[in-house]
């Protein structure tokens, strides 16, 4: 018999989603308090839940051998001063999706120019101007995992040209071209939109940066929805009233929630989200949940493990 | 040689990319003048342009063989008072990509609510509720043709279900579930986003009517990207003003531009724009116009043959 603890604020959905999938030798305890989940789970071996909440009861888990995040970045856990002695596994490949709805929602938003049509509807004023469209432009992908090989899926599907800048990998065939170490700048150099899906690594700090930002065209869009680090944002304030760039699309930020007086509330040329790019999907990570936790079972090799050093 | 008569606001930058092609044998006389055009194109067997335009010369153009439309509706040209001794082809194959921009821009736009999440950043208020998706939602396309076939694909893609309406044809792969003839209703019941990309017909005259407004669920969304005689507007106002479905974008309209005093202009559930949703491309006409011009100087058969009967 294999204790799960389910420790999460929908403790109760994905309870009944995991019970449905009658995993043989799972005894289920679900919860959304943490302290209850101390005392609960000092006999559990899996962990399924978020990060924030898992890291608060990480000491009291006496017996644990595998933690299924329902996020993909798991920022949380990766504190070196925190225990490694277990298996760690994020959340992939279901994310991808719902990441293309948010970027190309947005880029299409941007250039069918929605928020002025609203304006010219408001007014009662008629405006037949032709708008811009997505077809034919050129995307670049700060990274391009399971989000962004999504994201460059959408863009071809959309008539776009795509241009992907990793560490090394060139397996997503849906990039047109590749980029890699000190070429950064040449990637940027010419992209109509520039999306990072980083996640938070030491190496993904800052990364867009001033000279970046000085190397789009001043017609280029920036979008985040990778990891606020990412981002120098004193750089894109000033990129941005300096109109180096035409505009930016963020969905995080170095300090969530953004605070109060921070200048990205008021800016023209940029709008904010709150983390909302991709919702966590309880079905889909209750599916994923469940997949991985049939390998366990079997004894075979868990996907999407993450590796405490590399940070994802 | 065969002489060719541009009659187009963009008359210009239609010369230039149809010289480029380097055509044998044809003589270009290009205006976006209507009695300039009735003067030079009497001698003229091949006009490219407007339809709007061209409806103005047609009795002038003595020589007339073949009118290339820049259009997918023909609908000036399709009076029955006027003649209809020469091949008429509209544009098609150029609008798919440039119609599911706008139709997949305005769903996401809605789903992921972009308007209310601008409306908190005015407040700085930080709303980190979850948004919808288009993933798993159904949308039934009026109309499977070029067009339909085209956001029938891009909702593949997104993850959606798709539902299409045709008189019989079924020969798009992407289409899920077909209905033809009296199944309308039941083709609209269940559907989270119906849009109609129609042509303006006798046969398509307001069918989407009371009784299609109220088969659909109280969730749904109406987008229509077709023509506006299709749409019943008086029903819509109706079923907007009681909740019958949740809201409406409309870029075509019975009368346009549209009437100063329309009750669409202050609709709250109501999105209007202008007859933008595909805007035509230059580049792509000329392309289009290119292509069939040298079959047309073959001999061969043309492409896009309109049927001045069936009106499209």
């Amino acid at each position: 018999m294999v204790r799960l603890l389910i420790l999460s604020k929908l403790a109760d959905e994905y309870r009944c989603l995991i019970e449905a999938a009658s995993l043989p030798e799972i005894e289920i305890t679900a919860t959304n308090n943490v302290a209850d989940a101390k005392s609960a789970g000092a006999d559990c071996e899996v962990v399924f839940g978020e990060p924030s909440l898992i890291r608060e009861v990480l000491p009291a888990l006496k017996n644990l051998r595998w933690v299924q995040a329902t996020w993909a970045g798991v920022e949380p856990l990766l504190d070196p001063t925190l225990r490694r002695d277990y298996l760690l596994t994020n959340a992939r490949g279901v994310f991808g999706g719902l990441m293309s709805e948010y970027v190309f929602g947005y880029l299409l938003a941007y250039e069918r120019r929605i928020f002025e049509r609203q304006q010219a509807q408001r007014e009662h004023r008629w405006d037949g101007r032709v708008t811009g469209v997505v077809r034919g432009k050129t995307i670049g992908l700060l990274g391009v995992g399971s989000i962004g090989s999504h994201l460059a899926r959408t863009a071809k599907d959309f008539g776009m040209t795509v241009c992907g800048y990793t560490r090394a990998s060139e397996t997503c065939t849906d990039v047109d071209v590749y980029y890699h170490g000190n070429s950064l700048l040449d990637f940027a150099n010419g992209l109509d939109y520039l999306v990072s899906v980083l996640p938070n690594t030491s190496e993904t700090r800052r990364i867009v940066d001033a000279s970046v930002l000085a190397a789009l065209p001043p017609y280029a869009l920036f979008i985040n929805v990778g990891r606020g680090s990412a981002l120098d944002e004193s750089a894109l304030v000033h990129a941005l009233e300096t109109k180096m760039i035409a505009g930016a699309v963020l969905d995080v930020f170095e300090q969530e929630p953004l605070p109060r007086n921070h200048p990205f509330w008021d800016m023209p040329n940029l709008l904010v989200t709150f983390h909302t790019s991709a919702p966590s999907l309880p079905a889909d990570l209750a599916e994923l949940f469940i997949a991985n936790c049939r390998r366990y079972l079997k004894g075979d090799e868990l996907m999407y493990r993450v590796d405490f050093e590399r940070g994802y």
